[in-house]
């Protein structure tokens, strides 16, 4: 088995969301596992120093358009959200928490639950109880969950995990590390699978 | 026959450069006419106030790795230009005099000269004899198009063509139009490609 593939996400970013959908079965292609990760993008970008994406200029008319049209040529169900982008800080943190409790099969089944809530159903994923309720969709008990998500070392992990995100050099999100390899973006998943196939033929990359 | 594409990009953009040497290939796939047009990004970035890519802390790093890569894995030869990016005004105006004075044909011949010389043979297409040794390679007069290249008119073309280009919602590079539809970068090939088939079969996008 070769070493996982890590998936660096923000359950507020679409084009993350779309990656969600797809970066399973991307990695099972390989045989690859895919180990999920998700993180918080606002102190990244201020880190950086960069704006939100739709709060560009000209750009962000773009990017709005580009979402829901990814979503289409994907067939990838998608309504762009009411309020964008959300705080995602309740559902990271519940996702660490099921993640360490209940494995890494429940929390990916939660966080596909907590996308589709946002992207698909129109649900504000800013709110407790939604988060709650993708939780109870995932077959956990909301009350264990919503005391899990409170504990002071799940809030730790959390931030740590952002820290050691950036200093690998993530800056956004999906962002995709495989063998150390970065790649940036669901559009770049075509590259990762040439570069998995390139890899598994001894070329160089 | 179809609208043609138009295909919007800065002589300084490895992924317009990337995008130049498949654009047309893409198009004919498609029975499409491509139009190119030179314009700048100094200008455009002005305007939105934004930063170029590899000016950007952490994103720019994985930028010029980026751009190395892709061109690999599509096989196209490529050797970070040692000044970058550098001033293309001169290039984009002489392009612009070929195509009024020899036709789009010529004045493709001379983009590929261009983009050539700046990622793949370490040339500094900034200076004037760079550009005029481009337009030489393409069978023309280098003394005609330097004179060409500093005519009024042209330095105007150039100037409404970017302002043309900004009005149309381009904010960076390559940009493309298939039908008023707006594609930004050479990774949305696919999704061009994808738009244009369910097109074809007259699905919604």
């Amino acid at each position: 088995m070769s070493s996982p593939i890590d998936f660096y996400f923000d359950f507020s970013s679409p084009y993350a969301y779309c990656a969600s959908t797809r970066i399973d079965a991307l990695g099972a292609e390989f045989g690859r596992e895919v180990r999920w990760h998700p993180i918080l993008l606002g102190p990244v970008f201020k880190q950086m120093g960069v704006a939100p994406l739709i709060e560009v200029p000209i750009k962000g008319r773009y990017a709005l358009h580009d979402f829901a049209r990814t979503a289409a040529l994907f067939d990838i169900p998608y309504a762009h959200p009411e309020r964008f982008p959300v705080a995602t800080i309740g559902a990271a943190r519940a996702m660490l928490w099921i993640d360490a409790r209940h494995g890494a099969a429940k929390a990916r089944e939660f966080a596909h639950a907590v996308f589709h809530a946002y992207f698909a159903a129109g649900q504000d994923i800013s709110q407790p109880e939604i988060v709650l309720a993708a939780a109870r969709s995932a077959g956990l008990d909301a009350e264990e969950v919503a005391q899990g998500m409170q504990q002071e070392d799940i809030k730790a992990a959390l931030k740590s995990g952002i820290e050691a995100a950036t200093a690998r050099g993530v800056f956004g999100a999906p962002f995709i590390f495989v063998d150390d390899e970065p790649f940036w973006g669901f559009d770049r998943f075509d590259y990762i699978r040439k570069w998995l196939l390139r890899r598994g033929q001894g070329a160089a990359a």
